[in-house]
């Protein structure tokens, strides 16, 4: 049986588990797809202090190395389920079953999917939802983004090196993203802001994308559409045990302790005000020495 | 008049002005002393995620590194008071007067010094709260450390390489601190773990410190005694605006508000359960992302 296991590699669960081994407790990380999270998928990080600015992916290789000293194991498996039997919690994936005293759950979350038909027809086919992974298929073409926030911003000034005109659609009248992205991308000449810009509808050719209809009217010619309308945390595995609140986000208090004892939640699967890659490794320390504390308690009694 | 004065520039205050300037404040941060805060004094960081393992001062320089990028103003200068008026701020220095719109206090807390008079006269002459600072004073003599968290046990090993031998007086009959220091410490050979050992007096030669009294009883010779007994707010010129609990910490909702509306506050001086590096710098993202809701909300009324 294992101290903790802690469900999720991104920069929550990476910290879960380097404040966790060093405290003492054998760790087990658990990791369904690349270690890293949502920074693989980002282009650029400069708010991860004493990083400086680097790519996302350079970010991780970092965090990979560092955690890299303290011998600490992991499976590239997939959770399916856990179940909580009080002193003891079960974790069963696609390869097997694992027991642990305590569980970190930092499964984290991903972008959120456009729900209408004709979306889901398209995606792979000109429907992104990472310019990272797919800028390259549209250099020298048209692209439009949906979505006004921050990653819509650092995502679209990736894109804008290679497309060759991007229109940015942002429902609001106004841009939630922080100036210094805004700013970087009104000095590109081949990116266009449209506010108050509603993608009402998706036109298809050859069974592919190519137009957008805006509010119902006007048409505008794309090859590729990227979506950053948000994010929907990763919680199929546990959605038996009730510890979420309606929209799927974990309910932790300060010490990151859900309501069962034993099992605690870090990084972006909380529900909470800041999401960035800082806060969701702080969590994950604080998450570890609750559990810490957590199993020297079960330990004693 | 400024958007944002800072005052503090360890990891919380750092952060905070990295998250202020890049959502488009005009940011001051003031800084009394070293920037860096305690990681300065600190011998070994090994666990702020991505840094791997390095020296206190690489950390802090690394995180300097970054903060150039965005140009923020910075002024070497002791704050003495701050005054909310309403909407408009006062940070009163040693130098001059400066406003803003809102403050965030990040100047973090400092090793808590012995209260006794014995304690007050020795101090440089035997008596030290700074492993990093004086360990070299002490090379091949024999000294005592008092603590037994992880900050007594990570500068204990720092010591070690220099001293002959070092004593470590816990008076409680366990050990806080975390494995990783502790098996670290039972492997060195002239390092010796006293439980259940209280020092009662101290001895001095000389006007020197010479030895230490145990329990009320024995008598070990000490050539150096450092104390790492806790730590204590920096709280000095806030203390009329009572946002304080009774030891001094600043009370804080989650997203850092104090009780005064636009005055916030993060890192160290903080009430709360967990004192990292990581944690402080997390807490300044969070601190200057409010502020900067805050300033949006005042400049529109």
């Amino acid at each position: 049986m294992y101290d903790v296991i802690i469900i999720g590699m991104g920069p929550a669960g990476m910290n879960a588990a380097l404040y966790a081994k060093r405290s003492g407790l054998n760790v087990l990380i658990l990791e369904k797809s690349l270690p890293g999270g949502l920074i693989n998928i980002t282009n650029k990080v400069e708010n991860y202090l004493g990083n400086g600015i680097s790519t996302g992916r350079e970010l991780v290789e970092k965090m990979l190395e560092h955690i890299k000293n303290f011998d600490i194991e992991f499976k590239r498996e997939s959770v399916n389920e856990i179940t909580d039997e009080n002193k003891v919690k079960i974790v069963r994936t696609n390869k097997g079953e694992y027991k642990a005293k305590a569980l970190i759950l930092a499964s984290g979350r991903v972008p959120k999917k456009g729900d209408n038909e004709k979306i889901t027809k398209l995606e792979g086919r000109g429907i992104s939802y990472c310019a990272v992974c797919d800028a390259p298929f549209y250099k020298d073409k048209v692209v439009g983004i949906i979505g006004g926030g921050n990653s819509a911003f650092d995502e679209g000034l990736y894109l804008s090196d290679f497309a060759k005109k991007l229109y940015m659609f942002i429902r609001s009248d106004e841009i939630k993203a922080d100036e210094i992205f805004v700013n970087k991308a009104k000095k590109k000449e081949n990116i266009e802001i449209l506010l108050n810009s509603n993608v009402t509808d998706l036109i298809e050719k050859d069974g592919k994308l190519s137009a957008v209809e805006i509010n119902g009217k006007e048409k505008i010619d794309v090859d590729g559409l990227f979506l950053y309308i948000g994010y929907s945390p990763s919680t199929n595995y546990f959605k038996d045990l009730n510890i979420t609140d309606e929209t799927g986000y974990i309910i932790v208090n300060e010490k990151m302790e859900t309501s069962i004892p034993g099992i605690f939640a870090a990084g972006d699967i909380i529900k909470k005000g800041v999401y960035q890659i800082i806060t969701a490794a702080s969590d994950g320390s604080i998450a570890a020495l609750s559990a810490k504390k957590y199993i020297k308690n079960l330990d004693k009694n």
